[in-house]
């Protein structure tokens, strides 16, 4: 076997969750190498790696790199098959997954993001949004215990990380996800049974902390 | 085969001639059925189809929708894998592919429609970003026939839709795509010695004219 794996990875980003989810998932081990991203001073590994879009995560499979999350969950997929399929075979079933994928890629970090990072007028429309993209997930969810059906995928694994960010989104934009999103929130619980996933995502709290600690620092630098 | 496959189409935007083009590739035989986007009042076809998005293309096979045309191209190519593959099945030069698809995805219309929509200082900016994108393009295809290799390809396919609108950019941006990028140049006019591709992309000036009805349309609705 002999496979080296080595992510270049940061604690608090959904996107690197979902690696973490996956290679977990398939009981790979792998060296996290932590990507300085408060600095902004980009690692000579991570430009070396990904020297398009400079970002993480970058997962280095034997010296060579696979980049962009999404890409990454389905490369992991494909190389390691025998062990937890997060995708269908069904050509027509993969579709569908990977289409929801792609939604969830589209429409909820940006999303998210502006309300915590934002006030008045934005806030209001971005909490709007990010409440409406959930239900649009929570209603093709359904009465299903994963995305996928009863096994946990790859949607699953696509969405799972932002969970983690319920609580910066609720205390920032004054809501409950759990009055809103009722069994969206029932399902994050579902999964964080699971140990791939719990093991992967830091304490909410941490998260809301390092979130504001950010806003902070970007409105000291307006000033 | 039996197969029915009905395409949402609109006969010039660049996504679903992506969808065309494989279609063709693979010899299957659909039917095109136009959407009038100009009208804005869209079809019950699509909405049933696509009520997510709510955007062409949409292929439905057997009565299945799938969306997205990455998507649909990715699908065509599964079911139909016997012939004329466009990904190929190595897990790692997959993952390649995808990511050079996923980087025309973000990149490319998003910032051609800046130079042929707008002027001045936003207009100067989105010609230097789409003229360093496509360096970018240009820099990974090298001295290679077709992205993939010898063979005309999933990223090709992403691709070779929106050298269509190479004479709009021109006209509107006034530079050369042949003096910027001429070996892009050369692989575009590779490609469109397919019939797949030469059959599926509309004459550059009808598209030119079209555009420029839009913008009018827009700055009349403005004033």
């Amino acid at each position: 076997m002999g496979d080296e794996l080595i992510l270049v990875d940061f604690w608090s980003s959904p996107f690197t969750a979902r690696v973490r989810i996956a290679l977990r998932e398939k009981r790979l081990k792998f060296e996290s190498v932590e990507e300085d991203l408060v600095s902004k001073v980009k690692s000579p590994l991570l430009l070396e790696m990904n020297p398009v879009h400079k970002q993480v995560p970058v997962l280095i499979h034997n010296g060579k790199p696979v980049c962009e999350s999404t890409i990454i969950v389905q490369y992991i997929d494909e190389v390691w098959r025998d062990k937890a399929p997060l995708l269908p075979s069904d050509p027509y079933e993969k579709a569908h997954a990977l289409f929801w994928a792609d939604y969830i890629d589209r429409k909820i970090y940006s999303t998210a993001k502006l309300v915590w990072t934002s006030t008045g007028e934005v806030q209001e429309t971005a909490k709007k949004d990010i409440i409406a993209y959930f239900k649009v997930l929570e209603s093709e969810l359904g009465e299903k215990s994963f995305f996928g059906g009863n096994m946990f995928g790859f949607v699953d694994v696509s969405l799972i990380p932002f969970t983690n960010r319920f609580y910066t989104l609720e205390k920032c934009g004054n809501f409950s996800m759990a009055d809103e999103c009722p069994k969206l929130v029932s399902w994050a619980k579902r999964c964080m049974e699971r140990e791939s996933v719990s093991k992967s995502l830091p304490d909410p709290c941490k998260v809301y902390d390092f979130v504001m600690g950010l806003n902070k620092k970007r409105q000291s630098q307006q000033q």
